[in-house]
């Protein structure tokens, strides 16, 4: 394995070929711990970079059809066996001389998107389109499998150059902001001194490296879950605890939440399903929700009314009800120190003309969990964009980009080691 | 004093002239006891006839104002001293013989009422109007007091035809339902075998008993308060806890208590004030609700839900809350053998033409606590209403009634308890 | 064709095995029409019978399957063609003697169940289990289509005694009280004098009839759609128009629809459905809801409730909205004259050892609107329960029934007949 | 009369004496009119400067009480009958030659405030506290109508060094920001080339002027009323129809308009009261509310979301309603050329060392309406904060200001006058 275009291409397409949705990529991280293995990186799997408590959105007929896909698709059961049933790794590399520790995390998941049968859709031509019908990695993650293992690749033949430590991460879960939170809670990267993470494409074409993203929405996605007694609703109504009543109530709560002061809030009741026949009072409800906020404390005073307001109306009601966070992701403010040397780096490739350092990213992106804990542990975090020109929007049947970029985003990560930690 | 038409119709207008609201009848109680220690009664007040867990909807202000214009006009200050605040009086009568208890009912206040200013008015004819300007006994309870004293008077001078024991309760704050609660829950009656309790008028005109009246809605009524903090609805909505939002809510659950498959229930928020201004998150909020049910039983569910909606809501909205019951009646079934009695006695009666065994009440009345209680307790109760023509409706301006019936009422509670304890 | 019980058993046997749901009856319907041509009645069919403003909870893809299995089950495409889409069927006699006319009403549709595996079950046992998977006459309508067709064939076979007309219908989708209505409206009984329908089984065995029941519920069944306008629930909520929310503020304000001081109401919505994921304001949602009341104007009342409130939210909360009456029932009582005949004619059957005329029905039947029809046009109606042992309850996938009452039936109704047109 | 300190400070405490609230400021008008005929400027009143339907939050009983007080204080008939119920005055200074023309704007009424009785404050110690008990001048409208008639004054003494012209507005009813829209849309400064207006004090203490207030926050106070039927909550339920219960749900809805993706919003529900009796099905129900947006668009969405859901409850429950508008103001930008001018005018001042030009005013004040009508008719404008000292908060008992800045804010406004007309 060298480093260069056409290994990264390589990769990128053989995880091309079988994507895998948030929580169930069994096979992926059973394919990147492969190619780490030849490497020789030590690799953590499972618990080991998990925390059971803050796992979110995770469905278990989603993660036992991902195992039964992977092992169909050429899993090796001794990883399938060190994750129990976690998916995502951490590859550490240790030089052996006494320094930093630099933490990078690329993500892993798929989408929920068919992918385009469009012949002029490279995939298509090239024989690369997705296997995993219904699936695709239409958000570029390959991409960002692929720049992780070539980053990888270089550090494991260049580890004589560097003092201190290495961790990549190899996220799961990224769509609906569901896995950094587990891992953040592992504390494997609570030593960092250094994170750094990116996405490719956005707004930002091939040419472009956007080094400071701002306006990182701070969210939690929440499920509420009621739980009543049915009974016949024109001979005993009283006898019923009404979960759909309960809900509906909750709802007009939920988005009577004041607004706060200091900044922009978001609340979003989406889905909403409950009873099951016309005549009976129904005894389930199911809610799913998110809350936004300008920033982490400003979220955490949504979800905060949120929780109480679903406890209020349980009791009120007399129903069980259960919460559960099924996502979240926060804001976060790059430290200025890192902008500079992500630019700097950049613009030092020939083929990035430049950079942008003011961008409003207004979305969210839960590498900003894993980036604050590196802040609160006293280490300093960046995330950055990757221009790549593409073919259509990102989550979009027909997505595709500039597999140039993936070099590029090697060397940005590669270079950027060497200056924290050479 | 003589159990005449002449001595009833002095008291009748005595306390005409002096009408007192719920829980401010001093001076009227100070009056009654004067009357009864004259005719030789153990007079019960205050505490021992009082329990006060069960007071419901007596303000401080209008004890307050009670009392001072009890003193004014007259009100003896022993009499005051032993009330210590509570308003109405127990009159105990033991023949030294041993026998049964019967329990006798008669209620002291009065409506907030302007007496008509109509020279035909007999009142304004002959000098008794009201002289508590806005309070009147618009609603005949001069009457039920005037019966109370004539029985009273009656019993004291033909003892000892009798065996056993006769406690006339005087019970305040009948309007509203407010009165008879506390006085059941002192156990003041509970050893009674027997117990009887009317109404003037209503819908019988003079010459009419109705032996039986049917149903007695129950009903509890109950005040609702929450309180939160306020804070600048623009510059720091988040601070503050909105009370008046919480209100809001707490009514739109309230209307939607499920009916009761068992029978009839109705609820009614009739009174919500909440906020002090426009641009302030409002920091308090009054709900004054009543429930009614077909029964006690299905009352209570309603008065249940009541309770659980408000609390909900006060942890949904995180404002501290406070409920009250501000009135309470429940339904009653006429025990068969005493409705047979009053028939007999009030044919009995030369000026009796006719009893009605089958009549709707439709309405509420807070003797059922009370006759309720005895039954509980193993005895029989009745609640009878004694016809009376009248000039107009009760609770309204122009109300007078033919004071003839006073001598009727006297007449058949003192048969009633010679055929008991004779 | 003979009027024995070996007929009647054929006929129940062959309907009940190819049971259809409500306005799929095409097969049902075309072999029915197949029998009354060969006994040589009129028949009419589709918009003859239906009108359809009135048509309640018609789903097109269900009358697609039933249309499909009807052809490929062997319907004759000339009924088919004749129906135009609706199914049941009206069966006309006339005698061509002037006399008074008589409507007779048969239910034809079956329920959502799949038929037991037992063994020991009779249509298991003796090969007529339902051939239509997930299917069942599991309400005993196959004992009515069969005990109508002996009554036609009797009719046909004894015509010359009568004078005046008979009208036998078929009448589709009674469960969800859906087809009544539209036959109602189309005015084909109109002219009826007398009118007559029934249900086997019930709570009444073999032996018994019940020849009055009462407290039948007024009922309607609404359907309400919200359909606003997705937007980000981040970048652009102000732009949403929030189908979700409308329906659970609609939700709370359909659960506090004021009681009725006249009777008994009964509102639920037992269906909510809404939104389509967290993070996109809901643009569509559907609400499944039933009212009832003590008649049919307390019922009527709450209806009416209903369509305002649906209005006012769609309004409030810019949203389009329609609203569907997916089905109802009315409160009837049975005219004495036809009660008094019917237990006459009961009785006189040596199997029939009682009939009871006091018995409280407590649920819904549509053949209320058809009898209330033409009571409304100056005729009298009956709705009788004919006793018959039953294996379970009606709607349970063991339920089964004794096959010898089939005769009974016919029995009652054709000299029922012969009463009022002989 | 000089443009002196010595006659600003009498003006200041005559009118400081005499404490009027919004709508109700008769004497006051009339005595400005009284100093302005003096000067001889033509002097616009009533309906020549108030446009009806723009009116916000005038209630007849305090203008009625304003007349009466006027009157009783000494108003001239005259001044009064041209006012014709409506206070404020726009007096025109027509220089007679070509010109531009400029509008200046001051505010006149006082806020609901009792004057402290501390001895200490200067208005108890020289004797001018407020005569009108309950009202005063405490946010410093004295020192705005003074500054005006000392502006004039000069203007008058002046006008031949001017060309074009000059309209100074008295305006009524700042407070709750009512006065400006009627004399806005009445179109009496239509013509104006330039506006400018100004605060006394604020946050910025003698010595200072802030140049560019920024953030100013619009918002529109609404008043909804409910109008329904009343009826016997036990008897009668569905004759009712429920101003309360209707209004709670508007409560609801309202808290829940959806937030902007654009900007900031606010809406506070601050006031409800409904309902007269606990028993009663509540008839009558009043809202107070005001919304507020980061601009005038945003807030223009919000108060348009509230006028549907206010018709959409009203539909719902079937009850009139009625909604007013009872204050409003919006967002100005002051043009970059006044604001130079305004900072060169005050630095010129030897009293004051430093303008602010990067000032949050973070409140709402309706100069901006008056504003951006010129802005809208092609003029420019302007709006400055006059820094004072004070005592204590504007709105406080113990208000008070530094009297000498009178005279600084006179010769600002001469000064811009003089080199925009000069």
């Amino acid at each position: 394995m060298n480093v260069d275009l056409s290994q990264l291409t390589e990769w990128r397409r053989e995880f091309h070929r079988f994507p895998e949705i948030g929580w169930s990529e069994f096979w992926t991280t059973s394919r990147i711990a492969d190619y780490l293995e030849q490497m020789g990186f030590e690799i953590l799997l499972g618990k080991q970079i998990i925390n059971e408590d803050f796992v979110r959105g995770r469905q278990s007929a989603v993660v036992e059809q991902g195992l039964a896909n992977a092992l169909a698709y050429g899993a090796k059961q001794k990883w399938l066996d060190k994750m129990d049933g976690y998916t995502g790794c951490v590859a550490v590399l240790d030089t052996g001389r006494a320094g930093k520790t630099v933490a990078l995390r690329f993500d892993i998941d798929c989408v929920n998107v068919s992918e385009t049968q469009n012949p002029q859709h490279i995939p298509n031509q090239l024989g690369f389109r997705s296997l995993n019908d219904g699936f695709m990695h239409a958000c570029g993650h390959d991409a960002h499998i692929t720049i992780g293992l070539g980053t990888a690749l270089w550090l494991s033949q260049n580890k004589d150059k560097l003092s201190g430590k290495v961790k990549i991460v190899f996220q799961p879960a990224e769509e609906g902001v569901r896995g950094a939170a587990a891992i953040a809670a592992s504390g494997v990267i609570d030593d960092a001194d250094y994170f750094a993470g990116s996405h490719i494409g956005f707004c930002a074409d091939s040419g472009t490296v956007i080094s400071n993203p701002k306006n990182f929405l701070s969210t939690t996605k929440i499920d509420i879950c009621y739980k009543g007694k049915p009974a016949h609703a024109g001979a005993a109504p009283h006898l019923g605890r009404n979960a759909l009543l309960a809900a509906a109530h909750a709802v007009t709560q939920l988005h009577g939440i004041a607004r706060h002061g200091e900044g922009m809030t978001r609340i979003n009741v989406g889905v909403l399903k409950a009873g099951e026949g016309r005549n009976v009072i129904p005894a389930g409800a199911q809610i799913q929700l998110e809350v936004r906020g300008e920033n982490k404390a400003i979220n955490q005073y949504m979800a905060d009314q949120v929780m109480q307001i679903a406890q209020g109306i349980a009791i009120g009601f007399d129903v069980d009800y259960e919460t559960e966070i099924m996502g979240e992701a926060v804001d976060m403010n790059n430290d200025p120190e890192l902008v500079k040397l992500v630019e700097e780096i950049a613009l030092a490739q020939p083929e990035v003309h430049s950079t942008n350092a003011d961008y409003a990213f207004n979305a969210s992106e839960d590498a900003t969990i894993l980036g604050r804990r590196v802040q609160e542990h006293g280490g300093k975090a960046v995330y950055f964009i990757l221009g790549a020109d593409r073919t259509a929007g990102h989550h979009e049947a027909e997505f595709d980009f500039d597999e140039k970029q993936l070099l590029t985003g090697v060397k940005i990560y590669t270079t950027l080691v060497q200056r924290l930690l050479g």
